[in-house]
């Protein structure tokens, strides 16, 4: 259609990354489509990766977005935490950037204060306001949930003076 | 030839990734490749991860190793640098694992341990056993080299009762 961008959100995790892809036409957002990528967790590292590289790879083949936008989570529990999150999301970002797609990168405080209207929201807030906004949602996870609040997020910020 | 394994080391970085490849026949280690993906530091995030991969993807297409190693820093600098380090490392993690090689993860101390007999060798004493190991590699950057001394453990721990 004519005018209208879809953008793939992506909450990258080693075990899980969720994704989830929406429309936006001007205004108007509309659901596409939301998943969870796994990794088996008791493969090597490498393989565990290049399952996550595979599973995006085919989310994106099936939902051809235009942006991309991913999660940027800080793990501030200790450094093997935050190290295997970097690795997750490298590939979560490597995946789009591969097939020329531009990808964003939000904090999390900026996709509460997008969603909700505030910085400090609770998890469970941001969940029922994405069911607010994309009522035809049905995200199975959290990380699925986590996702589309991202690709929302970028809709709000790619076009307004507050995009980056 | 046969009973020759060819060794991809790793040395993971946002900026720099240093490679090394070599060759393995029984005891001995023979020279084969050396070098360094860079990325752009002025480009996007993504784009920079995909100059790695692109640039990874190169070296394993020009010198097809058998088996792949990489080093598993940690950075406790800050969680910022430990994020991008792990961005890094799942990318020169997946690129060789995509291509169904085995990749092997080595702390630097067992690098230290493996090259020099010491874990708390320096960084010079690494790099001069380099050139006594493999008196034919030219390392131009530590990258290379620390590379170069990771695929050389490998080549110690692959065959050897303490194979990981």
């Amino acid at each position: 259609m004519a005018g209208t961008i879809r953008i793939l959100g992506l909450d990258p995790g080693l075990r899980r990354t969720g994704w989830g892809v929406i429309d936006v036409t001007g205004n108007r957002l509309a659901f596409v489509a939301c998943g969870t990528v796994t990794s088996d967790d008791k493969a090597e590292l490498g393989v565990r990766l290049a399952q996550l590289y595979r599973g995006i790879t085919e989310v994106l083949t099936a939902w051809s977005p235009d942006e991309a936008a991913v999660e940027h989570t800080f793990v501030n529990k200790d450094a093997t935490a935050t190290l295997k999150l970097g690795q997750a999301r490298g590939i979560a970002m490597v995946v789009p950037a591969l097939a020329g797609l531009e990808v964003a990168e939000y904090e999390p405080n900026k996709v509460k204060k997008s969603i909700v209207g505030a910085g400090h929201a609770e998890k469970t807030q941001i969940h029922m306001m994405i069911g607010i906004l994309l009522p035809k949602a049905n995200p199975k996870t959290m990380d699925a949930a986590d996702a589309l609040a991202v690709a929302v997020t970028h809709a709000h910020h790619r076009t307004g003076p507050g995009r980056r």
